[in-house]
């Protein structure tokens, strides 16, 4: 039991310290060594969870996934409509891209031109913001004339500038609401009373 | 005179070639074997040329960044104002990282992981942007209450979102006519007669 608990907390302090040399240096210059010595943890060790360096960064990848799939659980319930489901997802979104390192690797990793993963974390962000906005227009929330399609390619396309330069702290959430609050008032529709609603939910 | 012609000419395919390989695999991964193999050239003739990745690197951004400064002067003359030249620009920005394989790289590697160069492309665009909004707001064009360095934020991580997008083929230009259409009427002052103009100019 207790081997068990230890080789767990191996395990998770592998995913932490690849997760953090990923996201410094990408996925290319990333060291079996340098995340064992991140870890504090021999190279035995983390061969003995890990097979490849692809195999640690599938794992980093996984785990950010779960981590946003659990933030949009939480959010569906409470959320007004799903143009607010995708307003709060977002901010949230980014709050976790800059204060939770592996949900930070997972997303800089599906950018990374040295990582040609199989669809990450990118595709699926788009696939899911899609939806809701085809959704949103099923249940009568966009203003006539806006296309789900291209609205969220805007919405994917800023969550991932955001992201990327976020990193650098040059980011902080008002730039995030200053973004909704320019592009909600044409977004949503005259009956879709949004503003007042996306102010106070978070 | 033949000599330096091509020179010049094996200089300029060298750069090309340095521009694709960086675009497709990032810069950690490109190897100078497979610029000079892509460019048809010697690895000697590369080295006459370039001392290092790293001096390729340096000439593909100088390069990509003059296309961009070009393109902001030939603009700068018929914008009817600070915004339309911003909205301008960053259409053409977006045309060029589609088409300009040179242009795509220099973009591509500002937010590079692997390349952690002197403030590259993404610093000068972001700083571009945030002064044409200054000017747009001491001109009157803003709308009240809007911030520039906020605005800045948004138009930067919109543009580094469509970059890195759009090399996939996954946005066209509706996508970015999209950005701004949401956008503009928050944007500009109520006097500021942008929706037509900006439609029309282009």
């Amino acid at each position: 039991m207790v081997k068990q608990l230890r080789a767990a907390r191996t395990r998770q302090a592998l995913v932490l310290a690849a997760a953090e040399i990923f996201s410094e240096d990408g996925y290319a210059l990333s060291s079996l060594p340098a995340i064992s010595r991140r870890a504090g943890v021999s190279a035995g060790a983390l061969h003995f969870h890990f097979a490849s360096k692809d195999a640690l960064a599938i794992e980093v990848e996984s785990e950010a996934r779960r981590s946003v799939e659990r933030l949009v659980a939480d959010r569906r319930q409470s959320a007004a409509s799903a143009l607010h489901l995708v307003v709060t997802v977002t901010r949230e979104l980014l709050v976790a891209v800059a204060t939770d390192v592996v949900v930070r690797a997972g997303f800089r990793l599906s950018v990374d031109p040295s990582r040609k993963s199989a669809p990450g974390f990118g595709c699926w962000w788009r696939a899911w913001v899609c939806e809701q906005l085809l959704r949103a227009q099923r249940e009568g929330e966009l203003a006539e004339g806006v296309s789900p399609d291209r609205v969220a390619a805007v919405i994917v396309a800023a969550t991932v500038g955001f992201g990327l330069i976020g990193a650098g702290d040059l980011i902080s959430s008002q730039h995030v609401e200053q973004f909704w609050s320019l592009v909600l008032p044409q977004l949503a529709s005259p009956t879709h009373e949004f503003a007042g609603a996306a102010r106070s939910d978070s």
